[in-house]
């Protein structure tokens, strides 16, 4: 056992931050076995105690939807919307992961960076790629950092070079389910067909049947943009909206499901993802750089809808969760700009939805409570904190000004986590 | 003269950089005389040339709006809109700055910051204390960075602590005048009414008359918040809309003026800016978190209006401007999605209001043309240059992902600018 002593702040409650000033957690065989205002209110005998002083102790960041091999393109090609965005930058880009020492160096930087801005787990998507995805999954591994990674499913309307038939993509998809899909390990599969224009009604009922049979998670694209959802309308029109396509295929909440954007949610496609329980990866910094549009995310939540955050990568250019945190509640402050009577985000929302709420799809992760996995970030602000702040002012200021550099210590499941080799 | 040589990039026309790979700059008596692809088409002569390698030199960014009492406040207290942000968390900071020990350790670290994210030009509020103003503008001067900096003038709708009577506030402005009116220094007035709700019309004639007796420009707010406009209505009847309570007193572009915000400006106020050439300092961070509204700067550009950006701490949380050429593009996109027969902001767009549209305010800032004042900043983006990127992915992704790390060298009117000291 171990017990971290330091400023500890946390979300249990969707709209109430637990502050303990100088406080208390007591971990042991990586799960928070108490925390509290004192050693005495801990009563967890006698252990090492390490105290973090004047730092800030929070959970760590997840992030829910991000393309690891657009990572070279990220800050870059913001001139497009999304298709013909695909088309000109990311799919010729992934293309290139066929090489595996290109893989291997991009995903290096990928994996040390989401270190840098203290995302300890991570849902992302590889490229079509058998051995490049193997090869992201090791380092993630070797990082000792959480992730669901998938190997990207696509049969149509994408370059040759990205389409592969729908046998290849089973084996390749089984190859990593043999090796990768063990309960408790912190690298695990996700099934992935990219998005209903890339997949084939034959590609969508595989992905619908792997996920099945191996009871792996789900993860897809879901009403990002109006031309993008006209376009499905063509391609599914035996379907009543765009989720009930991924639906009809098994593939909308039968197994734990991401949607990353739904933008345009809304009506039967609503309820649908209500019923089947299916988060949505809300990344506001893509959906904005996109012109995409502005996610209703209060409404999600007012409707109980499970919803995380996704730094989306290329679409999105920043990889810090922190700044999604800020981003979301700017876009809701758009919203209500126009609809007074639906509040915006408050800061211990969006906080919640980027740890607990999130942290939900890989097991008890996100939360400083009993039981927890004990995925965590030490923060000290001192370079910040130049006034007599509140604990809570200090860590909107964290959220709002600061950066990597003020993230000094990081840990996943227990373990510290160390900076990852490029 | 002293010969600069790097890969320069800046903005001459409002949609398209300037790109000279390894070129080279001249720099005589603070301003550019020539630049070019190589030292035989400068043809100027013996000079030293300073190498800079790789890295990027890029004109210097300019705030046009920022509270610099404000600063304690950034980054904390999101939660409310405009009128009761300011007299909830605004105007009890601002009281503070009677306290001369109080305001010079906040105004160090302002000034310092300012250098930190590359911004030499500023265009700031003090507050109503002429101590406190002076204070300020003197570490201005010590920096060698350029400024407008208003010791701000209120009497109305505001505690009583800030309350000034016009004879005091004008006595003030004088004293300050005479210190640091000299048409040629980089730290210099400029006549701050607040904005009409806090100036009874007896302040916002004696400010009219001090910017027309000592030809000084004028910065207030404008239009920022449907609620603020409606309050004008009603404490200015007699005027046609916000900007022409402002125009009625001799503030409204009679001297080089800028109006904070104009989210809501339209019709004839918007046709009075373009007339009376009123520059708009567009701050969107701070328009997203106070929920103001999204600013219509394609229109404002369409319409021929002169516009900058800022910070606009604390409503802004950022101080780096280069973050809000980032917000200034997405804003744009949302507008976009609306109405897609009105693009949205190009990166050049956005990067030439924030310099040579802005620069001009100061003269002939914002440019590497013949004439223009050296502001210029060197950014070593070797840490982001990780595949081979052209040199504008470069800039881009400088402006998208970097930050002050990346900012090794600032220069303002020729001289290179050290870190100030706090």
């Amino acid at each position: 056992m171990k017990i971290y002593k330091a400023n500890i702040l946390f979300t249990k409650e969707k709209n109430q931050f637990e502050v303990i000033e100088n406080g208390y957690v007591a971990v042991e065989d990586g799960r928070v076995v108490r925390v509290g205002q004192s050693l005495a209110e801990l009563n967890v005998g006698d252990a090492e105690v390490v105290d973090f002083g004047d730092s800030l102790l929070i959970p760590a960041m997840n992030d829910m939807h991000v393309h690891a091999p657009q990572y070279r393109n990220q800050g870059i090609a913001m001139d497009l919307e999304l298709i013909p965005w695909l088309n000109n930058y990311t799919f010729p880009e992934e293309a290139k992961y066929c090489n595996e020492e290109y893989a291997e160096r991009m995903y290096r930087r990928f994996v040390r960076d989401l270190w840098r801005f203290g995302t300890m787990r991570t849902v992302a998507f590889a490229t079509i790629h058998e051995q490049g995805t193997r090869l992201l999954m090791n380092l993630f591994r070797q990082a000792g950092m959480g992730a669901f990674v998938g190997k990207v499913d696509m049969d149509r309307n994408c370059p040759d070079s990205l389409v592969q038939d729908v046998e290849s993509a089973v084996r390749a998809n089984e190859a990593l389910i043999a090796e990768f899909n063990r309960p408790d390990d912190l690298v695990r599969p996700i099934i992935t067909p990219r998005f209903i224009p890339s997949c084939t009604p034959q590609m969508l009922k595989a992905c619908g049947e792997l996920a099945k049979r191996y009871n792996l998670p789900v993860q897809s694209h879901l009403s990002e943009n109006t031309g993008e959802i006209a376009w499905v309308r063509e391609l599914e029109p035996q379907s009543k909206n765009y989720g009930d396509a991924y639906n009809r295929y098994g593939l909308f909440g039968q197994t734990p499901t991401i949607m990353a954007h739904c933008v345009w949610t809304d009506g039967e496609e609503l309820e649908l993802m209500k019923q089947n329980h299916v988060m949505v990866a809300h990344c506001p910094t893509s959906n904005l750089n996109l012109a995409s549009g502005m996610a209703p995310v209060r409404r999600f939540l007012d409707e109980g809808m499970w919803v995380g955050l996704g730094s989306d990568i290329s679409g999105g250019h920043d990889l810090s969760i922190f700044r999604m945190i800020v981003y979301a509640i700017q876009v809701s402050k758009m919203h209500y700009q126009k609809d007074r009577t639906k509040p915006f985000l408050t800061l211990p929302e969006a906080f919640w939805l980027a740890t607990k709420s999130a942290g939900q799809f890989f097991g008890k992760v996100g939360s400083f409570e009993p039981g927890y996995e004990f995925d965590a970030l030490v923060i000290d602000d001192s370079a910040l904190n130049h006034d007599n702040y509140s604990l809570l002012h200090r860590l909107e200021r964290f959220i709002y000004l600061g950066d990597d550099r003020h993230i000094v210590r990081r840990f996943c499941r227990g373990q510290e986590i160390s900076e990852p080799e490029v």
